[in-house]
C-alpha cells in the first residue's frame, strides 16, 4: 500500500474519480517504485461547501475542478521522487480526467513499514 | 495547506460546518503561522452510529454535538504553539457554532514541507 | 484517542460497520495499550468504484468484503505489539462481522503525544 484518498466536487460520474485515481496510480508506479499491484484507494465526492479550497494561494488560480489527493506511503522516497511524482500525477491527471493542473492538490503522509497489514493479520513489510 | 478534515453528526445544515471550518482556519491562523489564504478543508457529517466516541474518556462529558478535527500539517510548531492552538480553536468553535469546548475534538499528523503540491505538478515548499 | 478510520463496501447494515468498530477497538485495548474507554472511530461505507483495491497483491486474494482500516495514534509500539494487533484485529473482525482475513487492511498513522486535544481546548497527553 500506499493508501489513496482522492476527494472532488460532486457533480461529475464515478468515471471521472476513477479516471483520477487511475492517473495517481500510474504517476506512482512509475515514479515512486510502487508495485503495478499495490492500488488501495478511496474516492469520493463532496458536496459545494465542504470541499474548501482558497482560490488563489500562492497565486495558482483553483476552480470547483479541484482535485485533493492524500496519499499515506512509506518514508524514504527522495525529494526529487516526490517532485517527480507530483508533475507526473498533474500531467496525467489533467490527460485522462481534463483536470487543470492548477487544480491538483497532493499531500503526502509517510509512514514506516512494520505500519501495514494487507490481509491475513500479517505485517507482510516488517 | 494543512488539510483539516472536519467531522460532525448528521441533522446540522452545512453552514454548521462552514462555521466550524471558520473557527478552526480563524485559530490555525493566530496561533500556528498558517497564512489566511493557505486554507483547505475537507467537511462532512456523519449518520449516528458512524461517527464512535466515548462519551467520558479523560473524564470529559461528550455529546452527540461533537466535532472532530483532523489537520495534516507541516512539523515544527512547538509543543505550545499547538496548547495556543487547541485552546483557540475550541474557543473560537463554541463562538461561531455553539459547539460545547467539551466536544471539540483534534489530532494533528506532521509531515515534511517536501510532501506537498499545491497545483501546477510543483513542490512548491520544497 | 486512537482515532480509526473503517471504510467498507456499501450494501450491508449499519451494525455491520460496528461489529467490525467493535472488533478493531477490542484489539487495540489488548495489543496496544489503549485504554478501553480511549475510543474515536469515523466509519463509513463507499460505493462500488469509490473502494478501490488490487484482488491479489502480495498474492492475497481479495473481494468486496475488504475492510479498509486506518488508525492515527502515539508512536511508541514496537513491532512485535504491531503485529500482535493486526493478528487480533483480523481474527477479531472475520469473527465478529463474518470477513475473510484476507480482506481485512490495516494502515497505522503515529504521531507525537501532543498532538492531541480530546476536548476543552487541552492537550492532555502534553
Amino acid at each position: 500500500m500506499p493508501l489513496v484518498r482522492i476527494a472532488v466536487m460532486a457533480g461529475k460520474p464515478a468515471s471521472h474519480r476513477a479516471a483520477v485515481g487511475d492517473a495517481v496510480h500510474r504517476a506512482m508506479v512509475e515514479t515512486l517504485n510502487v508495485p503495478a499491484k499495490d492500488r488501495f484507494q478511496i474516492l469520493g465526492e463532496l458536496a459545494q461547501g465542504d470541499l474548501v479550497y482558497d482560490p488563489s494561494y500562492l497565486d495558482i488560480p483553483r476552480t470547483d475542478g479541484l482535485v485533493m489527493v492524500q496519499i499515506t506511503l512509506n518514508a524514504g522516497r527522495t525529494v526529487e521522487m516526490k517532485k517527480a511524482f507530483y508533475a507526473k500525477a498533474a500531467e496525467y491527471i489533467h490527460a485522462a480526467a481534463g483536470v487543470r493542473k492548477e487544480d491538483v492538490l497532493i499531500s503526502l503522509v509517510e509512514v514506516t513499514k512494520e505500519n501495514w497489514s494487507f490481509g491475513n493479520g500479517i505485517a507482510q513489510y516488517a
